[in-house]
């Protein structure tokens, strides 16, 4: 599996020009193989040659931890007073474009770029991010069963108790099913009660839930290495009026953006399936964020279902799609599934009901 | 605070020619504002000129959660379909030599330097690294009480079993006593047994514990925003001859290296007191890291005790002093405390015991 992802980054790396790969912290070194590297400050990086054999560059006290190497790369252990960065420099040749990972730290980036002076860096997503971005049947099933979890406890919510606890207390039951369900990491678990649901990336804070209420719960976590996120809104007692109304706006929204979410579609037509349901209602101005981000390996990759990206749907794409209607200092709702671009066309992997779950 | 913090920033940038400072994720930000960027592909960044109003970009979606926003910057939030680079790139007007965070994304800092091509990038750690190695009293404080919860897990587990367990049992166990201690996050907790504790950052596996066994345990988490770390060894029943002779020098490397964290004593001549130990009792090839790193606001921060680093301490500098011995294939052990070096002598935070603890 590994040999035919680089193989494939090998392709495109010849398409783009770009002579060497440098991945190290994030999402794409294990994806090409299967190591991850730690967030510190010694220097973990991959260097992927175009043509020629691929080193990790390994701090030499983590090289122990590299136990199941696929063949795909030799190993560079380096000492504490060796310079990481020379040494990725020499294993890099000098290449006329290099592509370094997204999330490498500047540091290391500068570093690079003093030592190879007359090296083009650009971003490594360029030839891994569309890779990425289809993802193969194992990695579906993976996300599907991410999202099963999710699902059930979406659903266990909607027999709880909401009114009287603090929006960090249901932040802590969510993070506990999801860890309960089989995830080995929860990610985020947004609890966004009254006002401060018309805050999309609210910290569940002590607010303690109110009868009306309108509750959005967005929560995702990890597992066998695949995200999952979903969003649900709830509502403590029966909602009003305004409420109903911006929620069947919503909801309709969510159901043009997944139907229209079908292969050789621009990202951005999605994004405008759901934009335009909500502005012909007259809520155009409280929609203030994309319409929805891939997920695969990282919580938000490619493809970004956002006005300005005209990349097409292409078999395997995995997405959300989470519109939201967020009224400042009254009230928000959004609802949110993961969506996958496949022959027969969209499909759903959330199957949670959808429906404004009125709790108590 | 924050604003004397930024004045020292701003005096440092003026004798290292920095005109703008860049910050992104990591604890530069939090560290002179109070507020943390989340680690996401939607650029958040504070644009800090050496002279002139600071501010923050931010994406719209994220604005409502910088609440308590400290006087010290504006607000710049930026919609979906706007570049947040270019926004970065026009406040920070034309600077010869800006300063940007270490940890920020290496494709924020590709396209800034497309923006400004006339701007020579440094790495913010230069400008903010001394200031932020330097504790004041509160942040001492913090760390003491970091490190005190992680000093009543460490002399618990002096009383626990470890035979007929799995590493990750024994991880998992740690984990829970530090969130119980009262830490908001557990950030590692490193179980290596055996042939296993020959690796310093073995991941915790399912490896059964043995008697006979050496066991490092290394773990460490976050508190009011301060990072704990500490590693204690364990011996399964009675220790062998050669293990209590490897532990003798190791007891006294971390013993010497601690007394020699005298202000004015450069961070490499710490190291070299602990390494010198261990090299003539003949174990100097096993070895194989530095002796510390700072701590604070991250678990690795400078100052970093390893040869080439001529920095001499000064007052509030915070860091570990962990020598270890590894011995490939057969055992290991390691040592660790945090240590401030204060005007009346280097201070230790950690004040579980030290001794190889025999468990069952």
């Amino acid at each position: 599996m590994f040999e035919e992802r680089i193989s494939r980054a090998r392709n495109r790396m010849e398409e783009l020009g770009v002579d060497t790969l440098l991945l190290s912290v994030g999402a794409d070194l294990p994806y090409f193989t299967g190591y991850t590297a730690m967030p510190l400050e010694r220097l973990t990086m991959l260097v992927l040659p175009q043509d020629g054999e691929a080193t990790l560059v390994v701090p030499a006290l983590e090289a122990p931890r590299v136990e199941e190497r696929p063949e795909a790369f030799a190993l560079r252990p380096w000492g504490e007073t060796e310079d990481p960065v020379a040494i990725v420099a020499g294993l890099a040749g000098r290449p006329a474009r290099a592509a370094i990972g997204d999330r490498t730290w500047a540091t290391f980036l500068l570093g690079l770029e003093e030592a190879l002076p007359a090296t083009a860096f650009v971003a490594a997503s360029r030839v891994t991010g569309p890779l990425r971005a289809q993802k193969d049947a194992a990695e579906i099933e993976a996300l599907r069963a991410a999202a099963r979890v999710v699902d059930a406890v979406a659903l266990a919510m909607r027999e709880r108790p909401f009114a009287g606890r603090t929006e960090a207390d249901i932040s802590r039951e969510l993070v506990d099913r999801m860890l309960e369900g089989g995830h080995e990491r929860a990610n985020f678990a947004i609890v966004a009660s009254g006002p401060n649901a018309a805050s999309p990336h609210h910290e569940p804070g002590e607010r303690v839930v109110e009868l009306g209420d309108s509750v959005v719960c967005d929560f995702g976590g990890t597992m066998a290495g695949y995200c999952s996120d979903i969003t649900r809104t709830f509502v403590v007692g029966q909602p009003s009026a305004d409420l109903v109304d911006l929620y069947d706006v919503l909801f309709e929204a969510q159901e043009q953006a997944v139907r229209a979410a079908r292969i050789g579609v621009s990202c951005e037509a999605v994004d405008a399936a759901a934009r335009s349901v909500i502005a012909a209602a007259g809520y155009g101005d409280y929609f203030i964020h994309r319409t929805g981000h891939g997920i695969g390996l990282e919580e938000h990759e490619d493809p970004y279902l956002v006005s300005g990206n005209a990349t097409p749907l292409a078999p395997g794409h995995a997405f959300s799609v989470e519109p939201g209607i967020y009224l400042p200092g009254r009230c928000g709702a959004r609802i949110e599934d993961i969506v996958v671009a496949m022959e027969t066309g969209p499909e759903r992997l959330n199957e949670a009901p959808r429906e404004l779950a009125v709790v108590g």
